[in-house]
């Protein structure tokens, strides 16, 4: 049998929101890559997908630095990238696992730059954060002619405005560290009745905040919390 | 046993892209409606969900005319949502399928509405088109601190044109019978070789155009046919 590379979706947290083809090839995989937040740390896309390796898989957990320096990023991407590639030139069935939807905000993407061989390769994609949370706040996304956009709360403070502006939904991602900041656009925007905001959604830890106007500027936030706006629906 | 309702995300047509917790309800549900494009007409969705069916399984294909007669359309979600809160007040496990997600386009939502006891209900979220056309093409949606607007092409001309110069992605949904006017609209704003089509994506019939400048204008395409584009991605 031929080496082949899957990149794989976790999907949002919950072990059962992976996909059903994701969980057939975990359980045929001879190497799984798990990312990992800090060196030595446990993975969290590793914890979902556990349940359905195969006895024969190895796992091999990567640490992607979240420094500023490029450089030292460039350098860990070329490496897992060189090293995923060697694998599957060894005949091996390789898996690599990323939270969410593999083709959206993930670093899965810096390795798929630097493949030679993107032939060798399956993407297997997933539910999004997002998806999830317009599903457990049964709050829709959008409808008919509305429009969706996804900002990162990273952006510049004129894009989130304008996006506020323009579109009838929006996710604002990363919300983390930045709360007071967003909350105070959605109120200039007259938003706050219409937004919701959630944190580790389908995950144990879940909360959801639907009156934001209520929630203090300092409120501690888990590090996934995402607010969803929705101009046509009324939250508080 | 209490009734319960799910509304259940196919995904984008690949049976094995719905989510494992979409799988596993599937073959405990005593009903399972499904929406048909046509009266007596077959349903995409339940042809992608059929294998996951229990043989216990009553199947009632509902149909949602097109028409642009609003008090029609309202009619029938009126009667749908009323038929399923009957039937989870009869104490079953009642389902209802949609494609791709339950929450972005889909007539689901507005059964949701409608619902007198939304206690009673559980939303499985389920893969988006778009994330199954970026993992096919192999083309990112968004990183880092990019946005990603979702807009449908049946949205003015003018929303389109802001969107497509304010965001670096885009997924531009429902293409069908739009194709010239869109083309246009990313010659105009310099997209066209950072641009694909794919219809059908994960379904047996996928197609993939790379080179959107050399597609005719009146290139016959199937109903579902999406443009992806990313300024950061070339495609041509």
């Amino acid at each position: 049998m031929s080496g082949k590379l899957y990149a794989l979706s976790t999907g949002p947290g919950a072990a059962d929101l992976i996909t059903v083809r994701g969980a057939r090839i975990l359980g045929k995989l001879d190497v799984l890559y798990a990312p990992a937040g800090r060196k030595g740390g446990d993975s969290l896309a590793l914890s979902i997908v556990r349940e359905y390796l195969g006895e024969q898989t190895e796992v091999r957990c990567c640490h992607f630095p979240m420094s500023a320096d490029s450089a030292e990023k460039e350098a860990v991407w070329d490496e897992v990238a060189a090293a995923l590639e060697a694998e599957v030139q060894a005949g091996k069935q390789v898996g690599f696992i990323t939270l969410g939807d593999a083709m959206l905000f993930s670093t899965w993407v810096f390795l798929l730059q630097r493949l030679q061989y993107p032939q060798n390769l399956e993407i297997v994609p997933g539910v999004t954060s997002f998806a999830a949370i317009a599903a457990r706040a049964q709050t829709p996304l959008a409808m008919e002619q509305q429009s969706l956009a996804v900002v990162s709360c990273t952006a510049p403070e004129s894009d989130i405005r304008q996006a506020l502006a323009q579109h009838d939904s929006l996710v604002l991602m990363k919300v983390y560290g930045r709360f007071a900041r967003v909350k105070a656009l959605l109120a200039e925007a007259g938003l706050l009745d219409h937004a919701l905001m959630m944190a580790e959604a389908t995950l144990p830890g879940e909360q959801c905040w639907r009156q934001l106007s209520e929630v203090s500027d300092d409120q501690p936030l888990p590090y996934f919390s995402t607010i969803l706006v929705n101009k046509q629906w009324k939250q508080a």
